[in-house]
């Protein structure tokens, strides 16, 4: 991975420039409105009593579409290209990139090195799933299987890099990888500009270079909603919100926040099983910015299930638990529901929701339902 | 319903007209492309001895993200929008709108009425899945229950008539919903046209105006696929199939081609729902045009779950059952795939596929793949 001194400084400029790299790489993933969800959005939960009267006018980012399924791709091959850039290609080409993922870094740095003509070694807990350990061969990675606890896949990228001299490329806690997943935010920002100039609803909004009030993204590692906060750094007029599951501790985030201090451990089975992990270092310095990320919102399993369901039923749309956080979040949690119907009054808030990705089954529906 | 003698002929011409008519009315679905979906489409069944190998280059033409979640409300808008330029919209205001229906046309008429704030009366067997009465009242149709056989529907339809004076707009036997069916193939090749452009891959397909060489949708009454016929009637160059579910005869079509008649009673649970229908007659003497059609193809109750599930997995895309028909028809019937491999030769196929509709529940899916 490139030196984190040599990277750029974390600014909307650097995502910018992140964006003009990866583009040819990367699909410019559509976003989606659904009259449906602002309804059901803006109703009062009928089960609270004092409940809020938000107005929703929501932009769904659908990473779920990005290859590999995930915004993931946009950071590992940021990542990468940065990588060929600081040290030649031919350089990284005769070392070979590692890491280690259960999830969907693993298939986006597979799919970033085979693009690119790098030797990829992945090292995966031996009990992944099969779908995933196939769709990382699939893009020319050699998987290396491990143990499952952090230890003992640490260990297993230990050897592989001291065996090959690959070098590590981390999911999240890394420069490259932030501002490469703040280009769906770019973007996002970019197409709801568009959006509303066709509709050209009112001349209000038609002349606004920043049409969102908000932006509102799943956070775990922190890679997609730091890229996010840094993108819209620049743009006191767009607040950046995560969310994340409540389950066994996952709200990590959250919690670390009240205590002022990042929690470094996290032992969650919550079913938004991208958002188990504890945030990262990097991460950190910039979500705990009251300046960039104006709040943290956690929700539950079933508030997850409910957001999931209707995002299958209503929008046609598959996305993986993880990304269903954060429309968990404009659904069910009354404070942030609060602020909205507070800040936006009548008019309503627009706000961006990131689908960061879609990577189920058939089967792990079936089974995330079975009981309900 | 507009007296069919004072309809449009069926043309090209005539399908341009009623887009242009249910324009601002309906959704210009998106049009998606999956390297994967062609991969594993252009790779020979390795359980089929003498296995065709066609090279296919799929576009998805996603109606499942139409208004409604199906292709029937372009027919619907197109019925009514005709009906009010025939008779003044005051005097279909004044005596309102009826048809019989389980599903996708309840609520596509539903909402088709009440945008135009035209009274609906919807006939719903009792037995209807909760869901679908509840979408169709939601828009505002006032539903009737009935029996769940034809004659039990058509008496209570023939009810309402007397005591409403409603006019009866059926779900696929007439010109105006032919017509404004057709709708989805015009935009289907303009976007393919435009998005080949884009990707300027080659000269060759850049100039055309007619990239695709074949269009494949459902079969069921033959609303979608008259109309896509009818749309390409002046284009010899592109090929247009119709896909059937064989399930206890549920292929009437391929049966009455066969036979060289009409067959005017089909009696399927087949899991592709919108399908059980038998083919109307006036979309007969389209589909039976073998200027028009080239060809009718079956496939299993497994081979559309195998679809099904694809689509969901590698597009994250809901479809319904019957949506996913013409694509089973693409990966598994032997007699198709040697027809592209025969005509297409190395350079393969560009292949439009109609996604007809997206109505289905995560309680519906689990169903569905409980038992595999």
């Amino acid at each position: 991975m490139a030196d984190p001194s040599t990277c750029p400084p974390l600014t909307p400029e650097a995502v910018r420039t992140a964006h003009s790299v990866i583009k040819p790489y990367v699909y410019q993933t559509p976003v989606f409105t659904s009259k449906t969800l602002n309804r059901i959005a803006s109703t009062p939960n009928p089960d609270n009593v004092g409940a809020a009267k938000p107005v929703f006018r929501l932009y769904f980012k659908c990473e779920n579409l990005q290859k590999i399924g995930a915004f993931k791709a946009r950071g590992a091959f940021h990542a990468l290209l940065r990588l060929c850039s600081e040290m030649g290609i031919e350089a990284v080409r005769t070392r070979g990139v590692t890491t280690h993922s259960s999830g969907n870094h693993a298939q986006a740095l597979a799919l970033a090195a085979s693009t690119l003509d790098i030797p990829a070694h992945i090292v995966m807990p031996s009990i992944s799933t099969p779908s995933k350990i196939d769709g990382t061969q699939a893009y020319g990675a050699r998987v290396i299987f491990s143990g499952s606890t952090e230890p003992e896949r640490v260990s297993v990228v230990q050897e592989v890099i001291a065996e090959t001299g690959a070098i590590l490329v981390p999911p999240y806690d890394h420069p490259d990888i932030i501002l490469g997943q703040g280009t769906a935010s770019l973007e996002l920002e970019e197409q709801v500009v568009e959006l509303l100039a066709n509709q050209s609803r009112d001349h209000d909004t038609l002349k606004k270079e920043h049409p969102l009030d908000a932006v509102i993204t799943p956070l775990g590692g922190g890679g997609l909603l730091a890229g996010s906060a840094t993108y819209f750094s620049g743009t006191p007029s767009t607040r950046v919100f995560g969310a994340e599951p409540s389950f066994q501790g996952g709200d990590d985030g959250r919690r670390g926040l009240a205590a002022g201090s990042r929690i470094s451990e996290v032992r969650t089975l919550t079913i938004a099983d991208g958002l188990r992990t504890p945030m990262g270092e990097i991460n950190w310095t910039v979500i705990s910015d009251q300046n960039k990320v104006s709040g943290l919102f956690a929700v539950t399993e079933d508030q997850i299930k409910v957001a999931m369901k209707l995002v299958l039923e209503r929008m046609k749309l598959v996305i993986e638990p993880s990304a269903a956080v954060p429309l968990a979040v404009i659904l069910f949690d009354e404070e942030f529901r609060a602020i909205v119907e507070k800040e936006g009054g009548e008019k309503g808030w627009d706000v961006g929701v990131v689908f960061s990705g879609g990577n189920t089954t058939v089967e792990a529906i079936y089974k995330l339902y079975a009981d309900s």
